[in-house]
């Protein structure tokens, strides 16, 4: 079989070199193009010296056109508000489209404005575009063309919430979300507070009850719950480079001990390959899954307040960007879905 | 004036060490006694070796006896279960104790046996002993011998809902509270989750909804409400040797503005020394106060949702130990009550 | 074809979990045992739960005979000292054997037992050992059935100087070797040393002038140097996981250019499929090599001074251990000697 | 007595910052006056929120006559070539200066011009300025008006081989200095390679047989000598905020044993109240020395090769910068010489 030939936007990001990673070592898939605005004409591996040897592919300019012919899929990992017209351009030449950033992935052109402060320069496209969360929308994304691939703490917040919303025993009021997150979140900038002098040993919140992700949460919950959802949500930045640490809350409607709201996550999760519950009091750790396109979960009764704890891990990059990215790419293209993905991160 | 002689039992231990560096600060203090169990015989700055030329106390085994008559006040920093006949032996000498401990923060001995699993040995005890947080019971140290000194996280909590219990204006029922801790809170031991190849690059939860700090959190907001609080508290830990961030969350029982909840946050601490508010959504970090005995606080009104929530920061081994045991110390001898404390810590 | 089967003895250490997550990717192996004294009856992936849902295999206790007869090659991932007799006993059944440890690399006895304080119990076993660096005795290793692994310093010195030595032109009696290392190198341990408390913000110097790697890098570079050569070693700790970054000195025989040396080590090394040489000012990094199999290495003249400096790095853990043995075991049974090796590491 | 009125330009900077901190608790010192330029009209507290309640002082822009009459001394924490006209302008007016930069530490202004790539504006004001390293020195020190606080490598390397040297023990050709620094010493940037998702987990050489403190070692270590000193200098970063870890090399005259070596240590520094020998195979550790102005040093007799080893250790920001300018201040001002800098840092 011919292999599929894919091209990067923001190959020299974080999250473009992210795929590239992932992409390497995937068996049915060549990296046809990569685009990077910054090192145009540089070798990938030149910014990135870790690929030297295995991915020296030279970097060129955005060419929609010349990619539309290159590549059989392009994945554009942009700052939302720049991805827009990219986007937008390659799949109006009828190229097939994951867009990692968060311009393609609202309903309500109003809600991501007002989220993001940004005019939508595409807002016909928004329908065409189908929320790339395989475990909720397996079946859309095969028969789809463009995919807005989920943000991180999304991603996480929603597989944490999911079994509960569905089986309807949580109170979809009460929903309170503290995450921690890693510095590569951040994207690779220069910018002070991300300094290592800075970020070293300090932990801090930010964004309290006015981050962006929130309204992302909120849409894709509410449309599970069949009943607008609102919810509060905090992130933090802790001194790691990958990873996101996710407890969430809310009050049960009934009692429920452990092992009954386990059942729950393990009835709704049972065939995915790409959640593992942790029971019996043992609690998801961002090491486990660093590196992964793991989701870990556990549920706790807090039988004292009547209340659920759902802790979660993923890496930020993988399943919170990439590697989500890639299964999405999997599953268009009807490849096993877990191709190019099974490997386990590094533990230490 | 002559100076106030120190005991410390537990001297290289983490609290006791920082309690050594900070008491070597403190203008009227001298530490006459340094007692050791695991280095009897050797000097501290053997262990220690930052307090080279500085601190070069020679470390002795417990003799309740001579302390007493060495020491104007001892610091018992013991785990919890060692410090019960330790602190128990010194207190029925007459000397003044402050115990770092857990065992003499409660009012109920059944409490105590539940969440921490031992027999109290001195239950008839409990009621001398007054719980050491200034801000709250500053009047009632005065004129106590007997200290249990708070736990960090409970510091940290009940500064962070005081103001909030106090103005009556949120549900008690309500209160949820999520923390993050550097590994220093594990104390000065080799077990392997707490060696750096594990620890780094890591975030985690552990004993969700099973925390023993929040027994003595409900007992203290228990008495400031007027009525029984129960909580749901998620412990989370961090790659950081120093510092605690918490978040905590509650419903509103009327609509507050950010600059309303602020003004609660002003009233109620306006005079201390310790406390800083941090307002215009400026959230703490740690590295704000680590090394230091501030409390760093903010107040968020989540107005879309009708819950507050609390971002602060302390040192868990200053604030939330040590510090805090010396400001005790003070208030209990007539001394200013920053004295020895009033210093910034190191933010790189 | 059918699988090569391998066995682990050592499962369950560092080391061992290296070669476990190694030949997990590796298309022509199967893992057909896994021995760990510590977790026998457990599960690898209890131990690892990066690991679950990939690598499940329940470890075992050590059966030679056993061992022998399900495993083509036998893996022994053991501190110095215990491997002795595990090796040989697998050596005298004549299973194929790739020992980790210090205790089959050295061709006299004495310098062994001097530097390890052991009593070497299968000096007989020396002489069928081959010293396993494949990129200067990859021929030997084609025919070799018991190979004994470089250790990490060594492996990372050696292939700093050697393409130096080989031609001549350094004074071999000048050799300085400056190493910084990652805590992993100290294993899966719990001494109080390697607690993140401990490490982190920490640099120090150990062992100086006196590691044992010293008598192995000394016998190594004597061989190719024909004369018996005496080195200055440092090694540090750095706070980090993986890595050795290590700096070599030497004086020139005669005066060289910067491309001069490169070419040196160019023409050596042209062929090596790990070896990368970083040229112009760009000096290795840990990041460009962390979690891969590469050696990055650069060639510096300091001509005020008429020495030569090399700056190299590789992961302890992989070139420096797990991944080596692996090269080993591919040219040992004739396969492509990257074969399961040709990934990239995590630059983030 | 009344207090030295200091004022510090370039307070936002991370050396400013330190000294700010340091003469906060300085008994003999006020801060009259704290420049910024980028912070013009901020409060440093809202630069360094650590700070808040402690040093709220206003940052100004920079005018040499103001500053000289408000001040006693003027701490000049800029970067080269930055400092050269500012600490001219005040030298000039008469103003005591304490100049951090490399700006003025140079005895030949053809080799400050080679070594900083800048033409040097005012080299009739170098033979007014000493070149501020007390335990060389000192009582030139106790005249001077005008003191070029040396760099934190310099600082930490002639230390290290000064009683060497004036001993007359070591081959002064064959002296080669390696040493391991945090990433404060880069200052307050934004830039790529001091990102945390950079530095975090990495270990690099830098300026390999270039930096340009190889000029400023050499030039004191000539003048101890007597005779030209070159040597190999080769600087490393690490993840840590603080520290720098040195291990200096050199040839062996005659032979000695470590015991030898360490009396001509203390010999050299029996009263110093800053240099602390470890001795006994106990190595210094940069944790040792963290927020503290002390240097820890070692030293090792390789009897194999007749070479001597010094390991030695300072914290970069205190005795590598601020610490050290304050010493400088306390000895012109005939103060205590450690008054405000006995302080131990923080181990943990």
């Amino acid at each position: 079989m011919s292999k599929i030939r894919v091209g990067i936007v923001g190959a020299t990001g974080y999250a473009g070199v992210e795929l590239a990673r992932i992409l390497y070592g995937h068996p049915a898939v060549t990296i046809s193009s990569a685009v990077s605005k910054n090192f145009e004409e540089k070798n990938i591996s030149e910014v990135y010296p870790n690929l030297t040897g295995l991915l020296d592919i030279r970097c060129t300019g955005f060419d929609a056109s010349a990619m539309s012919k290159e590549c059989d899929v392009v994945f554009t990992a942009l700052p939302h508000g720049v991805s827009l017209d990219t986007a937008a351009g390659l799949a109006e030449l009828g190229t097939r489209v994951i867009d990692l950033s968060g311009d393609y992935r609202y309903k309500s052109v109003e809600i991501y404005e007002k989220w993001y402060g940004i005019q939508h320069t595409h807002p016909e496209l928004l329908e065409k575009f189908t929320y790339g969360l395989p475990e909720i929308n397996r079946e859309i994304i095969k028969g789809s063309s463009f995919i807005a691939n989920p943000g991180c703490y999304p991603t996480c917040c929603i597989l944490s919430l999911a079994p509960l919303i569905s089986a309807g025993v949580i109170d979809t009021g009460s929903i309170i979300v503290d995450a921690v997150a890693g510095v590569s979140g951040a994207g690779r900038t220069s910018s002070l507070p991300f300094q290592f002098t800075e970020c070293e040993g300090n932990v801090k919140a930010y964004k309290v009850a006015s981050h962006r992700h929130t309204s992302e949460i909120e849409q894709e919950l509410s449309m599970m719950a069949g009943t607008p959802v609102t919810l509060t949500f905090t992130p933090h930045l802790a001194p790691i480079k990958r990873g996101i640490l996710l407890t969430a809350y809310a009050s049960l409607r009934e009692s429920f001990s452990r092992e009954g709201l386990e059942e729950i996550f393990n009835d709704f999760y049972k065939d995915e390959p790409f959640i593992r519950l942790r029971t019996g009091q043992r609690y998801p750790e961002t090491k486990w899954v660093a590196g992964s396109n793991f989701v870990d979960i556990s549920v706790t009764s807090d039988e004292r307040t009547g209340r659920v704890v759902v802790v979660a891990a993923i890496d930020n990059l993988v399943k919170g960007t990439a590697g989500q990215a890639v299964q999405n790419m999997n599953i268009m293209f009807g490849l096993n879905e877990t191709s190019g993905l099974k490997h386990p991160g590094q533990y230490i």
